[in-house]
């Protein structure tokens, strides 16, 4: 297992500069982000003679790996929303028609698994939008989630073809806001998708916790269809949560709130519980550190999140003593 | 304190037979549907000459107290969501258009505080509804849901308007798919329509529970603004939750379920707890039985909830002991 | 769900002396024992002309149903252990051989099965035995659980045959020193069994929590293959478990015990869970209150387990509550 | 096992009218204060010819047993604090030294002692005092809290004579502000009083539970120096105590307290595993209601206290199943 | 935020080499002693010529910042109790009057500010005593806490004038035996101080988790009144609270004790959500170890304290991540 | 406190390979196997002239103590179980007699402490044995767990005299399927040896958290007869154990395992607090490290053992702080 950082937690920064601060700390891989206008790495120009293989020079020099390309925001426009909430993620007009944000959503996201491929990245990280999350609710329209399910199998069945194609796997990251969002919506979205191989999950176990459930209980179910994780963490901050419970609204830094992101360590996550579970199903790829705690700066995540998993990494399975009575 | 009844619990029966089922259960109040087809009370033969009158009898003849009039699906309308998914709640075309649904409900909603003012019933209860639920999580727009506030104000001031003159409060039940839905945005709502007292809260205590939130702490902070309550409560599913979560999608009675609605006593609500809580803030009113449990027949409901509670209300409160050592 | 007990409760009494109280109660169900020499039921009585009649006629008498016949002990030595652990349990010599203990056991308990037959019983509930039960751990045989399977698919297989032919089912109960004691090893019978109808459960939650395991589980695995159930509580004795354990030895009666067998209510079984699962996976036959808790008298155990009990039984399966905008 | 009340829940009312409230909720025991003062019962009085036989009548009619004789305030001047906090105790001028207050108490907790004798009465329960109970923390004065032990062991020692002389026993109620308030005093006080068997417990749960104690273990270790038990709860306020804490200053009605006193049921009190653990140490005596909850009313809570109580009740230890193979 | 220790850790080694151990080790800041007779810093020396050079050239030599002075016992004086508790406290006669002991603590804490000022010390720590401690229960004088608020109000009114003279604040530290000893009260010697600048709180979170108190509420109630930290932990100690309570009597090393002092780590103190607390609420200066584990050696004390704390300083508030998407 | 290892952790190879690993991480004590066939170490070599030197020098040359012998599978021999269970401990025909079996076992433990004597090892740890164990459940043979009280006095006594002629102590390893495995059983065995000074306990926190005890309870009531420790972990996995329950049979590899032993630090033992307790007890020998985590390779567990346990091991007892007010 690598411990890695996805670069975005330094976009104010240029790529190899933030390289550089990795490769000082020991971490091994990067996931890098996709979505236009980041200033680490334009797809396009990937796609261009030449343009991958600066890249992977680049990573070469610090010697870290490409873990991922990462394209949230390009993803949820798939399926939405559609309104207003998405005006940010998109680069047209203001209010332009769910169709054009579909169809830029889809183009972008096939084109990210084209830049992978020319980067020899085995995995596209992203979000698959949501045209309406509050519907997972009953009322008052109890038939709504499930009605989305075609849009989702029909557009990223779409995408997933480019993917087939060019050797590379997406890994969605359940999340609030996502069409899959927890264990069950994961297991149903295998089904939905045939099961086929190009379809798997970002795990970050901070996004599950917020949910009241046991992101354990993700790997021992879906660890086949783990493609990448994030090593963030999730705070049930003990002292509000009974007041603020696990759906406040407003900012991230509000001090009340129930429930916040965190640096590795400094949240709810059981750590060793979710690494031995990778073990057993066996996941061993990269953990990649992203960094939403708002309590701290992210010079201190950088150091502390490092100084905290690498101690905790398995590096190999149980493989017997050599004792005949114990085995 | 009184127990009584949402009488929704049996549409699929004559008014004056659920009466009747009430009383011989020993029920003291009654809670009336008021949204449009209803079978139990229709708000507009209630405006005519007599019409208040010949409930206000029925009431009488089984010894019940009106305790509330109840429009969720038309109060739902006014915030939205404005799309199919509440076309079931609106009596015109599937399709119609926001500008027609809010109409429809900003009117029902005061021809209800009319008929509840004609029946002498002091409250109304309902949902507020809300456009983009969704929201309360900060991505993929942070500040979507302090935006919503705005249409909150204006089109419940409006209402509320009706209600003042009519001399009826409005009592919104906090839940999934209302822009209040908590703790923390039910003080705010107080704040945002400035403290004017016709708002305040139908309180589920089920409702609160499936955020994780403590449903005591909503009685201690906002117990003043409690205007009728709901004898309902949630099961937080011990062996389901871990995997399932609070979020959990789907039909109610899926056994596999992280969260369902029971009857008062089969659930997570701490029940004495909230009692207790009641006495201390001053809340006497009633509480009122809504039968959401899947497990359990109606019938089952309406003697077990009966059953549990009545031993439960608190007559008095405390007045001293007449020692004057010990107070 | 009718509430029933086991009539070994009271073998100092006569069996219409019982059946006397039992309905003076309101017990609608009685479970006899079937084992040699119990006051109560004479199986080869039964058989013999005439000899149904009385017994059926005895409980019409008392408008008791009968649950099942119960043989714990001859179940017991069929397989074992088949040490002096057993004698008590055999009515020849003590010592007797293995061979013989099972050939006694094998044939008590068809016999068994052809006396529920005869009085119209469906379920004949017991013991399967172990031969070894302390191999669960592996040391230091890691193999010796499985090896047992062949001796239980053999020689039950054999008796089930005549359940078969009989019409009446077998109902397990998991238990410590039976060879199926667990969720794990009940699923597991289930597959050694073929999953022939004839295969099921007496469902202890008792004896399931007293392993730390949530006897709700076994019901939403189990569920279809509970064919009876025993109305008994296991108290996880709070003030005594870090030290005592789960697995004390000694006398039952012991104050400093970490677990002990108590009445319904009085100990650590979730009953209001394990109702609801009940309704959810469709058990509704019987609990049938058996006495083994030694803090308190059966006269006691008689009065306060139905007066628990008979409050917490769901009537009716939830059908619906005729409004469309609910369901 | 009787349940009883505490007189002093009315003392604005007379005590035959006391008694006949009792008497129609089907209490059967009653403890009477012995205080100076109060106007239930005046121990100069009981010691005049005829005193005590009216007393008794009184109770016969009403078919009560008196339990014991209460005096708590005139125990609590015997060790003190012999401060302006014990003024309001204590009849003659406010400011008396110790010394006056001491002999006070002590020759009126004689009398108790001689009254309790003349109505048949064998236990009086009370304080004893305590001059500095903040030593039970170690700063300032580490050695403070052993070498108050001198005149708990002279004081106590020599009213305890009057009661070996009288053949009653006293009963301390272990109680914030007492010598001995917890288990580990109260077993040490044993020792002090070298195991006299004239020196034991008024067992109140609730004085128990809000140091963080479990009050079965108080049963399980001291449960034959048990002489009487107060019917008491006492609520950990969970959605308080973590800010509130324990050791609230303050009105005991303040709505934000950590701890406050209850009627039994509606706090913290494990009831099940108290009155189990008293039948397996054989206490069978009386448990004796003393309203402290300030939450609701005595009359709230004279109903409510037996009709919890009530069921909970074993009437009698478990004797054996006439059962061979069980025993 | 700065790791110190408090010197009186040794105070049977001259404060010289007591700080180069604290250099060795890593430590950053140092509490100094300030009470009479102690062998680290003599504050009447202080204020002579020279005096605070001398001290202040000794730290800086060790590259020690002097973050407070400390004055436990001559505080304690202040409000009492005035009884023998408090003569091993007083270097006067045994049996001192009340007034002479508080003449004495008031001069000296004045004397304290001055020498800390001298010194450029900002803050003096220390205890504000209290006279009958016992009164936080209501029993037998319930209003006897808020009696004494007048002397609180009073004497350290007059100290602190001398504060606000010198530019030094005051930080009380909550604890057992004190007037202000939790949360509420805390909050209350806030506005009984009409909010003067100079009263604040010497914050150590073992003193407040012995009372089933959240550490973390009292910083997020009154972080901007914390002066000082001390870096010391408290143990509830499983195995025996449930027996001895949190208010055991008796010797700290008592193996069966259910509360102990500990180094941080090795109790029950949630020492990330206190640090997340600090940073949300701006409190940076310095977290001082105090010795009470009585487990363990100074030495290894001295040692472990830093290696747990020093990984765990948060070392930079967030400050966004240059990410509009995510901001 | 001493950080060792079990050499049988790596019995694939030689001996002098094992102790260099071991030195080169800091590991400062060996314990070696004594049974016949390990690679390690072979007893009557050992008893041969110059054996014992070789092994000494051995370890000397590591600068490793020998801090046990470890005979487990022979000592298993002496009280069985005497079935095919125990046929691969024996080393000669399978299905030899008990007879056999056990006074093999027996000259083996003996000829062990002699090998230790030699060693100048004090102390064997090992097995004892249970003919059977599944005794510890009362059905259906209640007298026979103290039945086999006879054989384990006999038996061990004889092997203890030789233990007590060579001056070496036997420390039995509480586990399951050994007649001693818990507190209660180790209490009573102490006192079934009549207290005699060679019996006492290898102390694996692992085996008895697997039976839901807390193992500080242990080292509370039995420290003084721990004369040897594992540093072995024991996981309750907390998302299977409510469905699979302490007692799983199968693979200890079954990713579904209620319970599953673990490298320290990976587990559910309290290590911080059976560290103190040991302190306050007085057992400060050695933590010895034995294998049986099958999640993860020995090659990790060798490296993160010592890196959890190092910080955390308490080199000195506390002894003062040198201050007249603290002490």
């Amino acid at each position: 297992m690598k411990i890695g950082m996805f670069t975005a937690n330094f976009l104010d920064r240029d790529l190899e500069s933030v390289f550089n601060m990795m490769a000082e700390h020991g971490y091994e891989a990067a996931e890098l982000p996709a979505f236009h206008g980041n200033g680490h790495l334009d797809i396009d120009e990937v796609l261009k003679p030449g343009g991958a293989k600066k890249i992977r020079d680049l990573a070469a020099k610090y010697r870290l790996v490409i873990s991922a390309l990462s394209n949230h925001p390009e993803g949820q426009l798939v399926l939405g929303p559609h309104t207003s909430d998405t005006d940010s993620l998109y680069p047209g007009n203001p209010g332009a028609s769910a169709a054009e944000k579909i169809k830029f959503g889809m183009e972008r996201m096939k084109q990210t698994a084209r830049a992978a491929a020319a980067l020899d990245v085995p995995v596209v990280c992203g979000f698959i939008g949501c045209e309406k999350f509050s519907r997972w609710f009953p009322w008052p329209y109890p038939q709504g989630w499930d009605e989305m399910a075609e849009d989702f199998v029909n557009r990223w069945g779409e995408i997933l073809d480019v993917f087939a194609r060019e050797g590379v796997r997406f890994a969605h990251e359940p999340h609030p806001n996502e069409y899959v969002y927890n264990v069950e919506t994961a297991v149903r979205s295998v089904e939905l998708m045939g099961g086929r191989p190009e379809w798997g999950f970002n795990f970050d176990p901070a996004n599950i916790i917020l949910q009241g459930i046991d992101p354990v209980i993700f790997v021992q179910e879906l660890g086949d269809r783990i493609f990448h994780a994030h090593a963030k963490d999730g705070e049930i901050v003990e002292h509000n949560v009974r007041r603020s419970g696990l759906q406040p609204t407003g900012k991230w830094n509000r001090i009340d709130r129930g429930f916040r992101f965190r640096i590795p360590g400094w949240g709810s996550v059981p750590w060793k519980r979710v690494l031995t579970e990778f073990v057993l199903k066996g996941y061993d790829y990269v953990l990649s550190y992203e960094h939403e705690d708002v309590v701290m700066s992210r010079e201190d995540g950088l150091e502390k999140t490092i100084g905290y998993l690498r101690p905790l990494i398995i590096k190999g399975k149980y493989t017997g003593r050599g004792d005949k009575l114990f085995e």
